[in-house]
């Protein structure tokens, strides 16, 4: 495999910035779009279990009504592709099941030798829920699919602007996820940055590396 | 900028997995290690806050002692970078005071202009504080520099092991947190896998993509 050269990584990193203003026009192509999909799919999550779904979110209407429920941000509209973020609630038996279901499917495994490991996840899930963090533990997860779906665009030169500010409750309702277990979390818009956007030419606000890594 | 070829993120990606065995020999090069130091300052994070620390350990006397905390896993010692990503807890004025000045100084604003922006900052920080999810919101940033991460890692050639199996309490005393009001969130071990770890050549397990992508 050819590797990237870090000026090459962090020049993406560089690039990358919260979008405020997509030109509506530009469309990701199929190609670019399907590799960010697939980027989705193989994040890696705790234990492998994967607790997600990511709603990709194009039909205008859809859009038009997620929008007021979203501080009115322009991006989810105007952006090519809006990806919203649904963790597992909850997460208990059903979905071990579909997990080791599939777990044995691909690693053409017998369930007795998976047995071990499936009682090691049902005890770590146990123990969570009874401690009340096991949501929190779910959806943390939702953010590695985030993070590694924003640098991922950015290093094919897609725009992204992630968003918290939504009312998860009637994204919920639009987007028919009540009474499926799943939940809104984050979502992300994608797609191209307006001409116009005065962000894109803002300084990057970080703290100096001095401030935030440690060295032991 | 040049763009990165879909496929090149895909075989990165497809490459990565959660090693079990490093290669204790194999060191990070400087730039490459410097790169994804500098990958981890510019993740985003809500609000631009960055309420985090990253710890970078490399004495192998600290690691000696953490591996026992972490269910005596090898990629704690054996791996050439060891990360542990800790959360401001508590997020507060201090921790604002601290990013308005840097962004007063990035952008070479004036605290006046910058007075509506704070004025929301500490609204959302206080509105989460009251429903007792700000801890929860802020450790959500972690896992976006986790996933930044380990994707950037992986398109520079460099092996990942996220970790979460570990007893934070026992990091945070061995890593000299406490009291700071930072704590340990997760972690994440870099270098380079063994010729010997077979988890390399066992096939990725991922739901299909008709059973996590909902298209809308």
């Amino acid at each position: 495999m050819n590797h990237l050269p870090p000026d090459t990584l962090l020049a993406a990193l560089n690039w990358r910035y919260a979008v405020k203003q997509f030109d509506p026009t530009r469309k990701i192509p199929a190609a670019d779009w399907a590799a960010l999909e697939q980027s989705l799919v193989l994040t890696p999550s705790s234990l492998g279990l994967q607790p997600w779904k990511f709603l990709i979110v194009t039909d205008p209407a859809v859009r038009a009504r997620l929008r007021p429920a979203a501080w009115n941000q322009s991006q989810v509209t105007d952006c090519s592709h809006f990806v919203v973020f649904a963790v597992r609630q909850d997460l208990g038996a059903d979905h071990v099941e579909r997990y080791f279901a599939r777990l044995a499917e691909v690693r053409q495994a017998t369930p007795e030798s998976l047995g071990s490991f499936r009682q090691m996840v049902t005890t770590n899930l146990d123990r969570a829920r009874a401690e009340a963090r096991l949501d929190r533990w779910q959806s943390h997860q939702l953010y590695i699919a985030l993070g590694q779906f924003m640098a991922g665009a950015a290093l094919l030169g897609i725009d992204t602007c992630p968003m918290e500010g939504f009312e998860p409750k009637k994204f919920d309702e639009f987007l028919a996820l009540e009474g499926t277990g799943y939940a809104s979390v984050v979502a992300c818009a994608a797609g191209y940055r307006a001409a116009a956007d005065p962000y894109a030419r803002t300084p990057k606000v970080r703290f100096k590396p001095e401030d935030v890594i440690v060295r032991i």
